[in-house]
Parts: structure tokens; C-alpha cells; sequence
């Protein structure tokens, strides 16, 4: 990453806003053992305004809480639209003893052994206050495993988190009937409070929720991989072209639901409740089949979704799949790396030229890009929203760039244009799933400069026009500098033979003058 | 959704390409049983250009078909960033005879009984071309199965896709040695032609590899809801706010050789492997932990993901997860609907006004965006994109609305401000990771017309100016009208307050005239 945080936090500090809750003892939180999810849950808790106070007796313990920190303060603070308050104090202690001073929360992340955890809960008693929460990061063990024999085992609960804690919001909150109310709703407020979701499970259970399910896919895939039916990769790609992306928004029963159509959600037990008995289940133990279960089941789903109808579901979860693989796409990864691949199979078919030779006419417009409007490009009122324009001129230019050579290999080598001024004019309005066309003209061309005109259309219709002045850059000094001569030669060319064209209405013009 | 499909569709199909093919009868596909599924690969193969053939017995077919092509029409067209080529014809047929005719690809979603799917096959062989493949949406059934005493058993295969199937790319395609290279191969081809990824299973197997995890955690999920330990939409939660959204981008191993760190996927065997024999699984037949098989997962996973370091992944995995969860942001779900809640309930400590009454000091410029560059707001060079300096612009636009009484509810009467022109002045880059603040200004506000003016910030330094030229409009007219009273006074107020402020470096300016 470029950029350092350090000033970055610099100026996050001198801009602070004073702590909302004022009390220093309610924002300082203890970490006991760092490593991968330690070093998660101090993030969380220092890039939310908490200070943060490590125990963690491992010599490279600072090493692995910075390694995620980097990480942390790269992805969490922009991840909402609004700015984090100014990071807490980070410190580290050679003792409990020292770590928990001040602290009202105190996160247990040591190895999965339940001697250790005891041992660490015993020495914590001795020092942290005791009002203040004991959260442990157990992925395995029952609260009344943990708490059992401590004096004050009321302030001990399982608050098991995901990796990677400073992006992931689950926590699962295990309790007992030892932990009092006041202790419940105050983990649960912090946990809400540095941006996570507290999942308060009913009844302890053995490994809590979400890690039966990881168990119960770990060993089906641990079968899949021995009998030889597919690769480690493919049984990835089975998951994350496929069911992962479906749970990322609805999780299991909402899914189902969805599936099983108007007809509701005992209509698709019904459907699927037979397949308990099928053969590949016959060597698990499973939930005897009755009306008792599917009355359960079908009623605790009508209160969880029933507020929507089969087909608003179906329209949410569409919207939902095609912004998270557009995400994707992005990134160039999984689903959205499989549709970039399938694009640019297509564009040529579509008329989208990438090189000076595909481009019939020179004394033509361009087409610069061919596309529908999709999903994740409109407002509420379903419009394409306003900077969508920009993104559509901005990939215009980029394909236009392309064309007279300014492609990936060019940049890698050290050049590119930066755009320095834009103008859009909204004509007319477009909605989501509408064909949309843009074409684009060269108004100038001369040194470091390139002037381009967009025009978007439907059909006939124009839609907006946008107007830009690019200054080519040399990457390393990031200042202009004069294009390879390459590019200047076939920029020229479009200049040139565009200069036949009539002046577009709206050039040159400024906001707000008169027509 | 506004918008009429048919006109769209019109608009593709005056402008269509010729088919890339050619021939007509490599594009035409039959779907034998509509319903959701066949309904989405009917969609699927229509969209992508080719001829669709449907018979379906069902009274209610043509109707449940056109229902999963609207939401086909609606989210599929816009998935990727070059336009579809022009959609095929729909056409429903009384018989398989007549619905097979010309067909390259046979697609059969009748009910899971292998009965009833024989006595298809039976009727098709009839009347296909030899050369043609027929894939089964079998969900369970092994292709021996499925192929078990027919003639020409090479052209059956399973093609198992996942609902809804316009938008999930994963297909298991499972074969047997009954089926040739070039079936084998063609099925490959088209599967990739209209956009979805075949997954070609080295064996056949009950239920495939996708559906036995399915089955796997359906059944936990079951035990959990009878014994009370979640209801379905707290296991829902856990799902969607944890592995779920891990699971979309990376799968299973890839997600678990992260959590690995650098000591390796072996490493990571180790510290998992004795998981399976820990208490939950006792009733479970689970494969035998041993070196062949930590060889076996460990050798598949370096050839899968070795060409990333951990610390690659783990800042792959991040860019996916803030791009995937700012998405559901967009629509307000999942891990998106928690992550707006937090940001909600911190505005206003981050100086963010809501109302008027918020407004410290109408004489100074507002601030409307306090926020850090996210991760998906960068290009491949890592600075802040084009289109989202219009991005923050239109947030800071929106909050200006807000404040001066355009809010939801006014919008919702049917009022609201639309964008004429826009003018961007990029000054300076910034970086993800970067904060950057909004200042607004109203230059003027007269009528129907309010003229804003922003400068984005990081710290003291300049990054870009936003001019905007808004219009009131009805939104029921789509015509400009005046605002109602009181946001004309509020308005007006700011307007003549901000009157004072020495007039802004750029106002006015045109493309490429001078500074």
C-alpha cells in the first residue's frame, strides 16, 4: 500500500472529537495473547478510539499485532461512510497484572487448552476490576467450562470472533446462567459499539454455531479430497461460484426460502425433508422428520422474512449477487474475474475496438463503450446515479487510451494520462437495464494535453455528455511529461480527422452559463 | 423495476451483431421442464443469444418462465461490462419431438425421480441430433444412473447448475467413460459460452460436490433449531456476517490457508486436524488423519494459491471483503444494513449535521463528508478513481439536501433535487486508507436552482473542487418545479450567509480555459 498511516493517524488525531463517553476507564480494553485473532481484536478496539493494552508473552508478539494492524488500518477505516474516531493508545505489558489497569474489557485469546485459559482467568481475577467483562475467544469450549471455580464467573463470556476480526462483524456471545444481565447487555453494547454484531446464542453447545457448520464442510471436503472427486481448488471454486455467494447475503433458510418459491417454506421442506433419508446421508445422525420440526422451522423463517414477498426476496438477493460479483470484478477475483474473462471474450463482438487497427473509421465518433446499466448503478428511484456517469466517461476514456496505445504494458512502462477537469451535462435519464452506448471524439491533442468529448446515448437518446482534459504523467515523478511518440502520432490522427465533425453543443461551455 | 423490457430488448435487437457462429443450429438450445430452474436456464441461453425451445407439460409453464426472465432481464444484462448480443427467440412446444428440433443442447430439469427421467431420455433420443448434448439438472442422480441401458448414452451428462442459474455461474458437470472427449468438451464450451464456469468432476458421486456441503450443514443447521440453540435467522446471521462472506470470494482451503499464516497449509492441518476427533464430531464417520492426506490437501492448495504469499491473500481477501460488504451496503443488507446502522449512530460525534439545527455556524462552509478512502475506491495504481471524487461529491450533495429539509420523507412526497452539470477540478491524488472531508458552499439559490459548491480535503490540502448545478423537480412530472417554502428559506439562508466567504479559486471556469 502506498500512503503511511502513521500520518494518516496524525491527522485522524489532531482532528479527534472528544470520546462521546468522555470516561477514560469505558475505552481501554485488554488483550491477552495476541497472534492472528488477538491482534484482530486490538485493532477493532484501537481503530473504534479504544486503547489497547497487550499481554502477550511470545518475544514477537509486537511483530504480529503490527503485521495486522497494517492490515486492519488499510481495509476497516473506510470500509463504512463515515470517519473513525482518532485511534486509542496502543501499548505493551509484561504482565496481567500491568495489561489490565483501566481495562473494562478484557479479550482471552490464548491456545485452545482449557488448563491455559483457567490459569490466565485466575491471575486475571486478581487484578481486573470487576465490573469489567472477561470476553474469551474460545472456538471450542462452553462458558461453564470456563468459568468454572472462579469466584466471579459472572464477568467471563465466550465472545468468539472470525478472522479477520477487524473486518468480519460476527460475534458469537455464549453465556451461562452464572453471567447477570448487566454483564450480558454490556458486552453486547461494546461489541455493537466497535462496529460488530453480538450473536447471543440461546443454550452453550459445544463449539457454539458457526464452527459446527465449518466442521461439518471441513469433513466433507476432507472425503471429496481423499476419494479423489476434486481438487482442493475445485472444491473451492464449487463453493465460491456457487452456495458462498448466496450465504455472503442471505445465509441457509432465507435462501431456501427463496427457493422454495410462493408456495413457502413448508412447501420446500417438504421437498427437501426426504433427502435426510437419502443415501449418502445414512452414516449421520440426523433430526428425526415431523411436523413438530417443519412447524419450527417454517415459523421461526415467516418471522424472520415474511415481511417479504417470494418475489421481492428474489429482486433483493439479484441486487445483492450482482453488487457483490461486480465487487468482485473489481478486484478481479472469483466470480468477478470469471465475468471479466467472459467480457472481454465478448467485446470485440460488441464493437469495442482495443487497438488503432480495430477502429474502422477514423472520421467517426468511437465507440468506447457498450453496456447495460446494471443493477448496482441506480439510486432509490432506480435512475442511474450520478457518479455512474463518470465511471461509464471513465471507462471511455480508458478504453480510448487503450486504442492509441496507453494499455496496461504502456502504464507498467511509466506513463498514463490523469484526468484534470471534467464536465457532465445530465440530458435525460436512464434506468437500470437499459442499453447504453457511449462514443467518444478527440477535440485536441497537442503536447501533454488531450481533450475528449463523451456523448451517451440509448438508442438515439442522449443521455449526457462528458467533457475532459487529460494531462499525460510521467508515473514516477507524477507530473506531466510529453506521451511516447507513439501515442501522440495516433492521438494526432483521431484530432485530425474528427476536426471534420461538427462542434458538439455544450463544448467549452462553464456551469450555470447561458445556452 | 421501472423500465419496459420489451423496448430494451427492441433497442438490442435493431443494433445486433451477427452471431459469431453463424450457424443457426449451434444456437439453438431445448429446455425440457420449465419451473425455476429450467425458467433460469432458459433465461441463461436467451439472453446469451440463442434460441430457446421450452416443453413443459405444465398448465402454468409459459407463465413461471416469464417470471424468471423478468428478474433474468433485470440483473443479468448489466452483470458484466459489455452489452449481451441480441436475445434469442422464445418458443413453447406441445411436444419433446417438436421442441427438440435444431437443438445443440438439451436441457433436462424434470423432477427427481430416476423413472421419470429415463422415460425423457427414452422420448429424446428419439428425436435429437446425435450430435447434440443432453445435460441433466440432476441434483442427486449419477450420470450411470441417468444413461443406464440407453443407446446413445455419450451425449448424456449432468450439468447441475444453482438457482438462481441466470446469475450463478457454477455448473457440475459429471460424466462417465459412456461419454466421448468431444461431448466432454462441447458441453465445456457452451457452458462457458453463456457465462458459467463447468466444473468438471474427476468421478461421479451422490449428490456431487456442491450439494453434499449443502446437505451437510442443512442437517447441523436442523439439529440446531430443534435443540434451541439459534433460530433460523440467527443461524442466518452467523452464516452472512462470517464465513459466508469469507466463503464468496475464496471457498474453503484458500480461506483456511490464510487463517494459516505463513508456516504453511501443513501447519494449519496440524492445528486442525485433531479437531476431528473432538467431542461434536464423535458421531460422525469421519477420514482417517494421517500424513498422506495432510500431503495430499497441502500439495492441491500450494498448486492452488502458492503464487501468493499469506500476506498477498490476506490483503486480496480484505480488498474482496470491504468491496463485497460496501456493495451490500448499497442495498442496505446483510453485512452492509449493520455496517450503516454504525455509521449512522456515529455522524454526528464525527461533526456530520443532519438538520439546521445541527449547523454550528451558517457562515462557514458545511461540512457534509467526513470519511477515509475505502479500498474499492481505488484504481490499479492505488489512487482514489475518477468517477469517485463524483461519488463523494453526490454524498456531500445528498447531505446537503438533508440539511436543509430534502430528506427522505420530502423525497418520498414527491420532491427532490436532480443534477444539471457537474465540474470537477482534480487538484491532488489521495490514497486509500487517506481521511478526506467535504466542504459545501451555496453559491446561489434562486427558484428551482440551487448552485453548490465542494472542496474535498485531506488535512489542509486541496484534493478536488465539485461544481453543481441542481434542479428541483417533481418527481411525479419528472419536470423542474419549485422547492416547497421551507427549503427555499433554509436554502436561502445558507446562500446569503455564504455570500461572505471570498468567491472560490475556479468558480465559473470552462474546460481548458485558462487559470
Amino acid at each position: 500500500m502506498h500512503g503511511a498511516p502513521c500520518e494518516s493517524v496524525g491527522v485522524a488525531r489532531a482532528e479527534a472529537q472528544p470520546n462521546a463517553n468522555g470516561n477514560e476507564n469505558m475505552k481501554t480494553a485488554a488483550i491477552i495473547g495476541g497472534g492472528v485473532i488477538g491482534g484482530g481484536w486490538a485493532a477493532r478496539f484501537l481503530l473504534n478510539g479504544w486503547n489497547v493494552r497487550v499481554f502477550d508473552p511470545d518475544p514477537e508478539a509486537e511483530r504480529k499485532i503490527t503485521d495486522v494492524l497494517d492490515n486492519a488500518r488499510r481495509s476497516l477505516p473506510g470500509l463504512g461512510n463515515v470517519a473513525l474516531p482518532a485511534e486509542g493508545a496502543l501499548t505493551f505489558h509484561p504482565t496481567i497484572a500491568e495489561a489490565v489497569a483501566g481495562a473494562s474489557w478484557v479479550q482471552e485469546s490464548v491456545p485452545e487448552r482449557l488448563d491455559l485459559k483457567q490459569k490466565v482467568y485466575g491471575e486475571l481475577q486478581q487484578h481486573v476490576a470487576r465490573g469489567a467483562v472477561i470476553g474469551s475467544s474460545t472456538s471450542g469450549y462452553k462458558p461453564s467450562q470456563l468459568q468454572e471455580g472462579f469466584d466471579n464467573a459472572a464477568q467471563i463470556v465466550v465472545a468468539h470472533p472470525f478472522n479477520p476480526v477487524y473486518l468480519m462483524p460476527l460475534v458469537e456471545v455464549v453465556t451461562t446462567d452464572a453471567n447477570t444481565p448487566e454483564v450480558i447487555d454490556k458486552a453486547k453494547a461494546i461489541i455493537a459499539e466497535i462496529g460488530m454484531y453480538p450473536l447471543h446464542l440461546k443454550k452453550e453447545i459445544d463449539a457454539h454455531v458457526a464452527d459446527r457448520f465449518l466442521e461439518a464442510v471441513w469433513r466433507e471436503a476432507l472425503w471429496l479430497v481423499k476419494d479423489g472427486i476434486a481438487t482442493t481448488e475445485e472444491i473451492d471454486n464449487a463453493i465460491r461460484y456457487g452456495f458462498g455467494i448466496r450465504w455472503a447475503q442471505m445465509g441457509l433458510f432465507e435462501t431456501y426460502r427463496v427457493a422454495g418459491g410462493e408456495a413457502g417454506m413448508k412447501h420446500f421442506l417438504a421437498q427437501f425433508g426426504p433427502c435426510l433419508t437419502w443415501p449418502w446421508t445414512k452414516l449421520m445422525d440426523v433430526p428425526e422428520y415431523n411436523d413438530e420440526l417443519v412447524d419450527l422451522i417454517a415459523g421461526q423463517s415467516d418471522a424472520q422474512s415474511g415481511k417479504y414477498s417470494i418475489r421481492e426476496l428474489e429482486r433483493i438477493r439479484d441486487d445483492n449477487l450482482v453488487g457483490m460479483m461486480r465487487a468482485l470484478g473489481n478486484t478481479n477475483w472469483g466470480a468477478g474475474a470469471l465475468q471479466n474473462t467472459h467480457d472481454k471474450a465478448r467485446e470485440g463482438a460488441m464493437g469495442l475496438a482495443s487497438t488503432m487497427q480495430d477502429v474502422a473509421d477514423l472520421s467517426q465518433p468511437v465507440l468506447t463503450l457498450n453496456r447495460t446499466v446494471p443493477l448496482d448503478w441506480t439510486d432509490y428511484n432506480g435512475h442511474m446515479t450520478e457518479s455512474r456517469y463518470l465511471d461509464a466517461f471513465a471507462q471511455s476514456t480508458d478504453r480510448m487510451m487503450a486504442i492509441i496505445g496507453c494499455d496496461a504494458d504502456y502504464i507498467a512502462s511509466g506513463g498514463s494520462f490523469f484526468t484534470a477537469e471534467t464536465h457532465i451535462r445530465h440530458i435525460d435519464e436512464v434506468h437500470a437495464g437499459h442499453p447504453i452506448q457511449v462514443r467518444t471524439r478527440v477535440i485536441m491533442a497537442e503536447g501533454k494535453k488531450m481533450h475528449l468529448w463523451h456523448e451517451m446515448y440509448e438508442g438515439e437518446r442522449l443521455l449526457a455528455t462528458g467533457e475532459h482534459m487529460l494531462l499525460h504523467v510521467d508515473l514516477k515523478t507524477r507530473r506531466s511529461a510529453p506521451p511516447a511518440p507513439h501515442l501522440a502520432e495516433n492521438l494526432a490522427k483521431f484530432a485530425e480527422a474528427h476536426a471534420g465533425l461538427p462542434t458538439p453543443d455544450g463544448l467549452g461551455r462553464a456551469i450555470g452559463a447561458p445556452r
